[in-house]
């Protein structure tokens, strides 16, 4: 089954006959082409290897690893299940989505472990439907949280939005963050343009973002990531908006490397700079965005395009996943139970988690 | 003869035998191949294509041009040389030191047009030498000063620098001007580290920077471009230096794209934004920078890669090959004639350009 039912882009995974599919984002949007997962391993190689990305959905697909571990038939997993949440934990450090549902997980498995094998397959299969589908739904609800906001802020008119990286549909279980708030205006028919930031080196922005707003049939131009100072000052641009992959306590949050010097960029030009992310998102163990854990990869994934090395072979790169915005250069962070907005602070953040 | 004397970085162009070579920047650092050029459409083709690239060597290439114009052994050449002119001003819009290089032949032609077509042939091929010698000349001078005015704001201490693109011996006829400055500083010592922004969408930063601090054995590492928000912060840089391509009368300048942002972003975070250049990228005949044209080209230089394309076939592109940084950000522009740092203002520029 699909959890997509709200958007026109391809689900980014869906549960069939016992495995798990995975749409493959390497391949994106030359091919449309799902990686069948059947072992909790074959979760932690695509969420390593960037087939799959985006801080909810891996958050997701962590727990359709942990389902697997119990379905698994070939009997592959040699591991116990804290082992295996370990395994899954360590995959991608920043995010804290996937924290957040293995601690879920956890509690879980403590509650049931009495089980027999094959019933905490079928319990943790439902865990995952459940992660999968409140995640959508969440962004769903987001958008529309979202969409009110902006609409307030400029008066019912059209907007144009400069955004970065993918914090769409297939960075979720569906519907997306950002790319969320996006359709539902576009819904309402109130977005006239959408810049992308390509999104170096992924090109998430290119290959992601843009592909779902062909889907989507929303106006879009894609631009170089150094380009969008330019298109701030030049293409009437009303707002910018992103995901978050963590938020801390004090309001930095941890995105995609560029958000940072986007948001000092946007805050240059007076644009306000958004970010939509599910409550889950905010991490209560971090008081500042300087405690937040900054992924470095591979500097190959920098320094070599489609299998060509493109620099000199002395040439060393630095290849940082995230950068932390200061909460100072946030406009509005928006959330599934509401918008926080104006000055953000702790103590709103605190109320707002209190709310839940 | 090579015009390379005092750079380990292979000649940008050279004349043997009456005929024009040019490094073709686009195989670097894989490839170094040297085109030949016989003709003045050669020097069009390859300006256009971006084979050849930095406006210093554009305006140098042009003189090649003029020179080849009468030199063509195969009489290919189907024009005057007035209209010629127009064709080489016509390759790249940005860049002033072009228009000036043309002015400059033109007044020539006019008090030597009389002569027969083989001496004016000596004629421009001495004018062309003269082009191209005073440029390495220049940097050279211009990094000398450069390098005293950063040792004296750091009191000779070792820096740890930021560029963007290419503003290299491999952008002019030899030494560089920002990569001349940090080259000069290097000869003394005064290099910790310097950060490349790869540059998209041609990577001159990852292909070719790097390839000089590699000839060079400066310690380098290439970041992309939106990550230099995050080194700025997190990377003890003293000071970010770029090339400029045209600076207005009020001192605002054009660079390669992304140079505007980056200048925002170096003001952030309190560190000095440089550029090195020389005096005849000064445009008397633009009072500020919104008067600069600022080069569209082919989208499909974003969207594809290596030939592969990276979007989907219905997702369009905004390729702008400059950007403007207004004088509020640059806190000195190197010169061969002296430094302008501090508050920048026309009446400090139209000084040094009356001290000639």
């Amino acid at each position: 089954m699909s959890h997509n039912c709200f958007s026109k882009t391809p689900p980014s995974s869906f549960w069939k006959d016992s495995k798990y599919y995975v749409l493959d984002q390497l391949l994106l949007p030359e091919e449309t082409k799902y990686i069948e997962c059947s072992s909790p391993y074959d979760i932690i190689k695509i969420i390593k290897d960037m087939n799959l990305r985006g801080a909810p959905l891996i958050g997701a697909a962590a727990s359709a690893g942990l389902a697997l571990f119990f379905m698994d038939s070939k009997k592959t997993v040699q591991s116990d299940f804290e082992h295996m949440c370990g395994l899954l934990l360590k995959t991608r450090p920043t995010a804290v989505n996937l924290k957040n549902v293995l601690d879920e997980a956890m509690v879980l498995y403590k509650k049931e472990f009495a089980q027999k094998f094959d019933v905490l397959g079928r319990i943790f299969f439902d865990f995952s439907m459940k992660v999968h589908l409140r995640d959508a739904e969440r962004n769903f609800i987001m958008g529309k949280k979202g969409a009110d906001h902006i609409a307030g802020l400029f008066n019912g008119r059209k907007v144009s939005v400069l955004t970065h990286c993918n914090a769409g549909a297939l960075a979720t279980c569906g519907y997306g963050t950002a790319l969320g708030v996006i359709r539902a205006l576009n819904e309402r028919g109130l977005v006239e343009h959408v810049y992308i930031d390509e999104t170096r080196p992924y090109l998430q922005g290119a290959r992601l973002t843009a592909f779902e707003m062909v889907c989507e049939k929303i106006q879009h131009t894609v631009i170089t990531d150094s380009t969008a100072a330019w298109v701030l000052k030049n293409k009437k641009i009303d707002l910018v908006i992103t995901g978050a992959d963590r938020v801390a306590l004090n309001g930095d949050l941890a995105n995609k490397i560029g958000t940072y010097g986007l948001a000092i960029n946007a805050k240059y030009h007076n644009i306000p700079f958004m970010s939509a992310l599910p409550l889950e998102t905010f991490d209560p163990a971090i008081e500042s965005g300087n405690e937040i854990i900054i992924e470095e990869r591979d500097d190959k994934e920098l320094l070599f395009f489609n299998g060509k090395r493109i620099v000199h072979p002395e040439t060393r790169g630095l290849h940082l996943g995230f950068d932390v915005v200061p909460a100072a250069l946030i406009h509005s962070l928006i959330t599934e139970k509401g918008i926080l907005s104006d000055n953000i602070t702790k103590e709103k953040i605190l109320r707002l988690l209190n709310e839940k």
